[in-house]
């Protein structure tokens, strides 16, 4: 069977490939077309996943679609972006029509709920991976990007920290739990929510932003050097869901919290003059720390006190093994 | 060294990855920017190279810089748009400064051939492939699509045909002919050069357009299909250069040029009334044929009758060995 071929029974078909909104041209043409509205731009961003480096080797291919598009649309949240569309290509080292139609099947129940259509793409023969690169519209000049901080700011993220570096050990088959703790956890690694929403609420308030993929600590580094300010993180703020707690206990859960990635929650920095008017519109914003004048991120005790761990995050799948 | 650092220290640097014409935001946040034009519409396309399938494993990674984003901007020139940006996800086995260095080089130069900023993308660890995703801008209602050939136009392509595919046996060291026809035949392999120029002066001149990528019978037949028209192509007008006619003869080169793939030149369908103001403007067009009524390609000869081979091509590299 041909790309072409590929592409067009598994993927086009599906409803969400049709031309909609800021969709000109669809599937099939040498490009896509995307129209942006006036006023707006265009938010841009790619992601690849390797089998065995990203996620584990013969993993549900329903999950995986679903994952894969979660995670690259967490992007555009952190940028205050409504999506669009999004492109795909797919390697793969053979054609499996079941784990095709299960693969899109994952891949098209996140794009309706996150109202993205795949607009293109390349299926090519080689070991297996996906890039995907996702495209969403914010107002000029209202992105959050990461370099707006400033002292006196209130950090923030947008819920609980570390329950999919918590469902590592349950991906992986090498603990298990009861069943709920097992189901809440796994969810969050496989189903990932991006807080598009959220992002878009914080257009204009949020003075950075960014989604946490690589671990709290390291992605609050990113803040810090783009910004150019110190973030202090209060260990005791950092919000934690009880199936995590309930899994690892208190202190590995806040290892897994602030060091753990793939949370895909939203970081970021916000006037302390506009807390109460997002938590009064029911905002899920978690303050967990503030800006001061200075560099890096120091995470400290009730006292005050440095309690910054000497590693702090981001491992890829396979070197979590 | 980390994905970051990796992009940052062989990419970031680059003049090229400056935010500048329509690139609001480049590399180093959750997203790039794109601020396209009132009135213009973004084309977008993607795509995927794998080692010893699109190319031959080992090969030089200047030459394969150039080529993979040539090849991809050619998509842009197919629908008659301006480059802006690209991304690039990369994924690779291990990390070679060499290698890197000069992968980065070969993928400057064409950037900068095609006026093109790199605004970000992704290296991850695994066997060696690229994806690349190119923007370009194009006025809305102007972009050259596939489907608007109507019975009486001319087909043209944008030059010779052929020698991407003649130079196949000298990429893989099988055959080995003089310093000059080598050269020339891969550099046409090597560094495909996107008809960007060419694919903007058919706006609103050309009614389909699409460039070669699977030789030309097989690229006629999408013309053919979007378009429900029948495309007749002259085999006595299928253009094809000196090295080529020198290094294969005239009947392979004619199977060269009708089916050899990767020319990633233009091929085009444009009334006839047209044709004198764009010659007489030095653009290089070349009829080869017409479109009728009907449907499918047609292969004939100069009586007019069909001489269309039984293979009409596309095949990967690894498949051509």
């Amino acid at each position: 069977m041909g790309e072409f071929e590929l592409i067009r029974n598994y993927f086009a078909a599906a409803p969400c490939a049709q031309p909609g909104e800021g969709v000109a041209l669809g599937i099939g043409d040498d490009c896509a077309l995307l129209a942006v509205a006036a006023g707006e731009q265009l938010a841009i961003s790619t992601d690849t996943l390797v089998a065995g480096v990203h996620f584990p080797d013969g993993c549900d291919p329903f999950l995986l679609g679903q994952r894969a598009l979660g995670v690259s649309a967490s992007d555009l949240a952190a940028m205050g972006a409504k999506p669009l569309a999004f492109t795909l290509a797919l390697t793969l080292p053979d054609v499996s029509a079941h784990w095709l139609q299960a693969f899109a099947r994952g891949l098209n129940e996140m794009a309706q709920g996150c109202a993205m259509r795949l607009i293109g793409g390349d299926t090519t023969r080689g070991p297996l991976s996906l890039t995907l690169s996702v495209f969403g519209s914010v107002p000029a000049g209202l992105a959050l990007t990461r370099g707006g901080a400033r002292p006196g700011d209130l950090l923030c993220v947008g819920g609980p920290l570390g329950d999919a570096a918590g469902a590592l050990p349950l991906v992986l088959n090498q603990r298990s739990t009861e069943a709920s703790t097992t189901q809440a956890l796994l969810a969050r690694y496989w189903s990932p929510q991006p807080q598009l929403a959220l992002g878009q609420a914080l257009r204009g308030k949020a003075t950075s932003a960014l989604d946490i993929s690589d671990g709290l600590l390291a992605d609050c580094g990113h803040i810090a050097l783009a910004s150019g300010v110190r973030l202090l993180v209060e260990r005791d703020k950092v919000p934690m869901s009880d199936p995590l707690l309930a899994f690892f206990g208190p202190e590995a859960a806040l290892d897994a919290a602030l060091s753990g990635g793939d949370d895909y929650r939203l970081a970021f920095t916000l006037p302390p003059s506009l807390l109460a008017e997002l938590l009064g519109e029911g905002w899920p914003v978690c303050v967990i720390g503030r800006a001061v004048e200075g560099q890096g991120v120091v995470l400290i005790d009730e006292q005050g006190q440095d309690v910054t761990p000497s590693t702090r995050g981001y491992q890829h799948f396979r070197e979590t093994r």
